[in-house]
């Protein structure tokens, strides 16, 4: 029903029409057996489809954040106090639409896969018939089906990822590096916000997806670091190509607008235009030196004569200047279609008859004052002036008096009405038959539309990182199987853009893995480690990375916890939350990954915090053997390093002399050693804390450093 | 000129028309010779000025943080970077108003104050002819003065405290006890929110006044808590009283706006009323067991005889329904004066004449359609219907011709319309000029009724502290010149109000003035010592205190040092904070002192901050020996009380054995001794940290209690 329809286009997951460039993605989550969840994400808008399974509910959390779907459907069974759905509800901005259990049963489910995508899909794409992911697949597709607005026609494939293709990069370590939000909830000073460059939708939404799932697949990443290098040292022929993606509509979109037949011809137009950007992005890269470059392979990958046929046929079908609606006639150049170009000459010659019959019959009759025009009521007629009335020649009948005119029909006037009207009504029915069978076709190439539309994503993604890489002094990162993090002045890519920025070296690998750093407060200590992982991350996201050299070893996933002050500002129980962090880390970190630890254990007591730290540094160190970088202030842990090979200290160096008077300055500077000044109590006697106070500190601060007991002085 | 008048009224300080309950208090500060700072306050709508010398800008700055002025007038050549300055216009809700220079001046600022309050003013109450207190209230003067409005008359007193006379409550402290307002900045959930329960302006202002001034006159408190108590016990002669109070209106902000000349007929009506509260007050004392306590006292400090002369002048004076201008005539009853009874009565006499004289023509000409009446341009006037307009007698003179009737005028209406057009105005006149005169004997007596209006709102005042002693079940505090503060089943007032609270007991004294608090986070550490400030402060407010029992031997001032959670969001070094904190109370506690530290020293790396905490502790112990509750979450600490003999441990009790795997319960019970059980490892075990890191925690902590050398277990 037409009620229904108005219904389902609401729902935020299925809307195809949106002002929003971002992805917007449906999502389905099931839980599986021995926790196992199948996840399904469709984007109605561009249809895209992809599934995965994944281990455990962090996992599926870590997915579903990373696609921010606007709308989810949880899977069958599932209970309002279920965990997973709570810390959804909590952490994503999406509509949760409870679907009938049936439409997740997994022989439905297959069936529909299959129905919709060929008998042989699971095989094909390696995606086992028992997957939770296949009821996930087979949910959302009874779900777009029941919209009954045929938008599932865009999701022309079901595309299977791994999500060992991607870096492991749970939830809160998205939230920790800021990637796409900042800690606040703006985008504005997140990372994608600070190095987003594109002149395109699509490329906007593929650089947030590079951003949010980096890759490790090293040739890869190597093809988007040659582009990138290419495209950055080539600034003419950059700007060149820049300028071409101006042309450049959303096709992934048009493809979806196209099979759910609300395309317009205006769209179709967009569609023509945009495909004609492939051959025009070709000729800018011709001659250049982009053209050694992996760009010519990227725009060959669509099937370019297949696009430059359907590009023919829309330029042979339709006008420069179409109209608005598709209904309102016009839409076709002359020659596309014989029987419509008869129609519309019979139509124009009516037309030129109508429009010199009030002159014949002047001549013909010596009438002044006629005029020929038609009305809804009265349909054609011909008018005479009052004056002249009794002078109309005897076949004009009468049938309307004015009161400064009379109106006539004659035989002739009723046969070329009937004509006309017959003519109208033939041309618009031919003209929205043929403007259907035309958007069929186009809705039928949405593959061929999806893949132009992506390469050209691809292009605007990687000229946005050469761009953001020429300008900001980027470095482009030498990649390696190995396990060495190497940073030659190495810069916060965000913090860079906004403030005089101290450059500071890194260099972790597998001797040298585990790098405590200690420093005052405020010194810099958690950008410092940031840093690390974002240009890590950006590395394996294919960008270039804000340093003077860097050799990333590949990760499998960066992991990281960090002091929330949101948690603290609402009163929860802190620690607890740091343990569940950490308990994740050490469960998930493997000897391929990156974790970032910004203080361990400051929420208990002092000695229970050290002994968690320590415990977990031993841990960290000696079985998962991850890199890994610990900010603390437990300045007890620095002695670890005499003990454990793969330990090492670094910390903030300080500028000026405790005790000779002067204020600290602090360099931000990061050097080899544990810190070795009393920030903390030069800091007291700076802020005038009585002098035998600061003394007996330091007497007491000695006493602790040679591990002696402290005797009290008493009174 | 009236622009000035104009502009001066707009100024925040000098307002005398406001609808804010609040005191409202015009401030000058100067600074003197070796640091000591002078303070003028003056609250110009009821009239109180108060001068003082302080030392230090510290207490400069707690000063004014209590009485939250909202107009400043900074001291002369002050510079806008001046450190004081700055952090008032942080922390105030002021306007700073530059004044000229030389109105500060010692000289001009002490003639000024002896020309207002006489020659010997600053030898009787006892203010050094130098002191800078004296610059700042001259300043003061200078400025009100200078707006023209006359409203200094209302500062009839110049009233010297001494800032002993007060407890000493830095402005941190303030803001961290939350006394009237919360740390968040509302004033729902602080102190004065919860317990105020008074009736009247000038009861919530005073009460708000002893929440934020607590005394150290044993004498003045124990007769606050003799009113209290007879007020809790004698429910039905309390809501009585309050009953009584219903009728009272705000005497000291009548006295001002007398004395500004803005006070209306309505404004004198309100002064005669509110005196009639007295009597009422004594009279529902009478005959109840309220009749011993020490109201009745209180009732007789106003000079009686005269309130009662006032009352009676004004009661003959004013109607009992005046009118809202006193430019509209009637406001004075018949009889009060015999030349306005005349001039009123000639009025209505030539009032009668006009109204009958319609008739008397009628009858007399043997006319119809005749009216009298007046307008602005023809003045009184015969009006005549145009059908008889012909039949006038001849000494009508013709004024007007309308269309309907015909206007005149006669030699006798006439001398009328001159006669009552004179009397008019000089009954105006007359009637303006006795209202004067009536309020500025009203203003004259501007001590009078400041001295009322206090007695009214101190029996206000005493009723809301007992009515909410009596609803929540307070105690007497046993007031003492001792050292000892012992609590038995102590609540926090505001807590206790919002949630089911768990009393605890509290024992301080000379030979225990030191308690370490240990206790897992979130355990009600920070609520437990912020109601042992709470108490105290309440007792010398002259409150009941939440507690089973309280003795409280009187402190000389609280000091307070807690995390700020709003700074750490503002990204502060709140390290320097703390020690700025932490150095202001070892300079400013004695040993009379109550001293509350929330954490001390986590802002900086382990070693440091146990050095500082240590030393800060040996240092307020030996040398302060303040009574001091220190909760900390180095375990170092609890040693301490094996080695100094007023030190020792208290901690929070959590129920159920670690490593039974069932969850922590917090009792929030205090009891003696260190905590001794490990909630952070054992929290960590919940959080699902891997058994051998949770173990390896258990074994560091064993060495580190035994304060052993850690050997690091390697790979």
């Amino acid at each position: 029903s037409k009620y229904r329809e108005i219904t389902r286009l609401a729902s935020p997951g299925t809307l195809v029409e949106t002002t929003d460039d971002d992805a917007q993605y449906l999502a389905a989550v099931v839980e599986g057996k021995s926790g196992e969840y199948g996840l399904a994400f469709a984007d109605i808008t561009t249809g895209r489809f992809l599934v995965t399974a994944v281990d455990g509910a962090d996992a599926a959390s870590a997915e579903l954040y990373r696609f921010a779907p606007t709308e989810l459907l949880p899977g069958p069974e599932v209970r309002t106090d279920d965990p997973l759905l709570s810390r959804l509800q909590e952490r994503l901005d999406a509509t949760h639409t409870l679907r009938p259990s049936d439409e997740f049963g997994p022989g439905r489910a297959r069936h529909r896969v299959r129905e919709r995508f060929g008998e042989s899909t699971l095989e094909s794409i390696g995606l086992d018939h028992d997957s939770p992911a296949v009821q996930a697949a087979g949910a959302i597709l009874a779900y777009v089906d029941d919209t009954g607005l045929g938008v599932s026609a865009a999701m022309s494939r079901l595309q299977h990822y791994r999500p060992d293709d991607h870096l492991d990069l749970d939830a809160t370590t998205q939230r920790n590096l800021e990637l796409v939000e900042t800690m606040q909830g703006g985008s504005e000073g997140a990372l994608f916000d600070t190095i987003d460059a594109t002149v395109s939708s699509p490329g906007r939404r593929l650089l947030r997806e590079w951003i949010t799932r980096p890759r490790r697949d090293q040739e890869l990443l190597a093809r988007r670091h040659d582009a990138v290098e290419s495209l950055a040292s080539a600034a003419l022929a950059r700007e060149a190509l820049r300028d071409c993606l101006d042309d450049a509509y959303d096709l992934e979109r048009l493809a979806s607008r196209a099979a759910s037949g609300s395309a317009d011809a205006g769209d179709l137009l967009a569609v023509k235009q945009t495909l004609a950007v492939l051959p025009a992005l070709e000729d800018a890269i011709d001659d250049t030196p982009l053209a050694t470059s992996p760009l010519p392979d990227l725009l060959a990958k669509p099937d370019r004569a297949a696009a430059a046929d359907l590009r023919e046929e829309l330029d042979a079908a339709i006008r420069d200047d179409p109209p608005k609606t598709v209904t309102q006639g016009g839409i076709f150049r002359e020659g596309y279609d014989e029987e419509l170009d008869e129609l519309i000459e019979r139509h124009e010659e009516l037309e030129r008859f109508l429009d010199t019959l009030a002159d014949r019959e002047k001549r013909e009759h010596g009438l002044s004052h006629v005029t020929v025009d038609r009305n809804k009521t009265d349909g054609y007629y011909i008018q005479v002036g009052k004056s002249v009335a009794d002078q109309v020649p005897e076949h004009y009948r009468e049938v309307k008096t004015l009161k400064n005119s009379k109106r006539f029909v004659t035989d002739e006037l009723e046969e070329k009405e009937r004509e006309i009207m017959r003519v109208e009504e033939a041309r618009g029915e031919l003209e929205y038959e043929l403007f259907e069978e035309l958007r069929e076709r186009v809705a039928a190439r949405a593959e061929l539309l999806q893949d132009a539309g992506r390469a050209i994503a691809e292009v605007d993604a990687l000229a946005s990182l050469a761009d953001h890489a020429a300008r900001n002094d980027w470095t482009r990162p030498e990649l390696t199987d190995g396990d060495a993090l190497h940073v030659e002045a190495g810069r916060h890519p965000v913090v860079e853009t906004t403030t005089e920025f101290v450059p500071n070296d890194l260099h972790l690998d597998r001797d040298r893995r585990f790098l405590i750093v200690t420093g005052p407060n405020m010194s810099g200590k958690s950008t410092y480690m940031r840093q690390a992982a974002l240009i890590t991350l950006l590395a394996q996201a294919g960008s270039f990375v804000p340093a003077r050299s860097a050799e990333v070893g590949l990760v499998d996933g960066i992991y990281t916890r960090v002091g929330a002050l949101d948690e603290l500002a609402q009163g929860r129980s802190t620690f607890m939350v740091e343990m569940q962090e950490l308990s994740n880390i050490l469960h998930s970190a493997t000897e391929d990954s990156l974790v970032i630890l910004d203080e361990v254990g400051r929420g208990t007591a002092t000695y229970d915090g050290i002994s968690i730290a320590w415990a977990a540094t031993e841990y960290l160190h000696n079985e998962v053997r991850a890199k890994t970088l610990f900010a603390t202030h437990y300045h007890e842990l620095t002695t670890l390093a005499d003990h454990l090979e793969g330990v090492a200290n670094v910390h903030v160096a300080v500028d000026g002399e405790p005790g000779e008077g002067n204020d600290v300055t602090f360099l931000r500077t990061v050097r080899d050693g544990p810190t070795d000044r009393s920030y903390g109590i030069h800091v007291a006697d700076l802020a005038g804390v009585p002098g035998p106070v600061v003394d007996r500190a330091g007497d007491v601060l000695d006493r602790l450093r040679e591990e002696k007991a402290i005797e009290a002085r008493g009174s």
